[in-house]
């Protein structure tokens, strides 16, 4: 049976999650695009609808689930927002993962750009970090370009979302671990960095940590800038600094 | 005096280098907003043309030029396409810098996201890369987007546009350089590699390296991937190799 009505449930769903991210009440995720359904599948999401145009319907005959529905072409065109669109779409669980024990963390500080947060999370998975915590302010992990660009990493690595910093402290002085700060004039130089438990805390785009987390004790993390810049792109000092502490382990 | 008519000169220009990019007939660059165009005065760009919104015009007085012109609200919200927009524009000349020697260069093999390359460039000019080449298929330097995330940078590095394979490898030969590839399977830790004058070679997002790169003599090193994903981010591998070859200078 193909859908055709803009009143169907699964369709409120999508409008709701695409405008409201990680504030919509249906607690499911909304992918599109061939590629990055696939990735999402092939990274263990949950499948709660797969979503497949009428005109598309033979080429994606081979991904079988229970869950499928075929869209009116019309309506496809609606929930995609794009005349171009592949045809495919996926709503999956979000993931839970709960954060447990480990020697490498990552905390993002009011980081903006949602295609930068997806390649740090990236970026934190190629590095086995142990678990990401989101400080309140940090950009909605849910949003549709941020879940595009974490390619399905979200469901290989525990995130938190949301975080306050007193709940981070906590979890930083239980757990004996010392913060690392990216910052110009630290002393610690990313590639001699020590053995230890480490927090890596990298901060917004223009105005990088906030004062809260510039006061924790712990290391201060520099990358020599040899030309004449002020900063990094934030996912790349987050790569810089991760691979730093990995190249001493 | 308040320019009012799209059929101004500026305006014919502007909406041509935003449709063109690199082939746009003018030769001048479009910049737009207010943290954009003071980054690209801070790089030494020649000024053409300072576009400011009428209703603008008191915020930034003290932006002094001689070839500043006000544009009325409506005909500005007409060349910026977005509403919000901050009221303040650049067009600047093309940036002339001529690669000469160095030991130190980067080659991009058709990167196609222009907010990868934009990082990428930055983090080039970081490193005191002495030259970046974009190899023919890679995505327009001159785009809008591209631009905006060079944040200036384009104005301090020299780069060349449209490169053919077979004069980059001419090159290569004449300034005795060995290529670097970015592989999965390199024998050549990122971290190891030895003093030399090197170019790195960094391929396209979904297909890494063409055959034609693949081919050339040289290092192939590798980024270990500690967790379970497939790849980095091109402009976060990037990053990390460049620092690589710094930090064993």
């Amino acid at each position: 049976m193909v859908i055709t009505s803009s009143s169907n449930k699964i369709v409120k769903d999508i409008l709701d999650i695409k405008r409201k991210g990680k504030k919509s009440s249906s607690q499911l995720l909304f992918f599109e695009g061939q590629r990055l359904v696939e990735d999402v599948l092939a990274c263990g999401a949950e499948i709660e609808t797969l979503i497949i145009r009428e005109s598309s319907s033979e080429k994606y005959s081979h991904i079988c689930t229970n869950n499928k529905v075929i869209f009116s072409d019309k309506l496809f065109e609606h929930i995609s927002g794009t005349v171009n669109s592949q045809g495919i779409a996926l709503l999956a669980k979000r993931p839970i993962l709960p954060i447990g024990g480990g020697k490498l963390f990552l905390a993002l500080d009011r980081v903006q750009d949602p295609g930068n947060l997806g390649t740090i999370i990236r970026t934190a998975l190629a590095c086995d970090v142990d678990g990401i915590f989101l400080l309140k302010g940090t950009v909605d992990l849910y949003n549709e370009k941020a879940l595009r660009s974490t390619m399905g990493a979200i469901y290989k690595i525990p995130i938190y979302i949301d975080v306050e910093m007193d709940h981070l402290v906590n979890f930083i002085k239980e757990q004996g671990i010392t913060p690392i700060k990216a910052s110009i004039k630290g002393e610690q130089l990313y590639d001699k960095i020590p053995k230890g438990k480490y927090m890596v805390f990298v901060g917004n785009e223009g105005n990088g940590l906030s004062q809260e987390v510039e006061e924790l004790e712990g290391l201060d993390v520099r990358i020599p800038l040899y030309g004449d810049i002020e900063s990094l792109n934030v996912a790349v000092a987050t790569g810089i600094i991760l691979y730093g502490i990995k190249g001493n382990e």
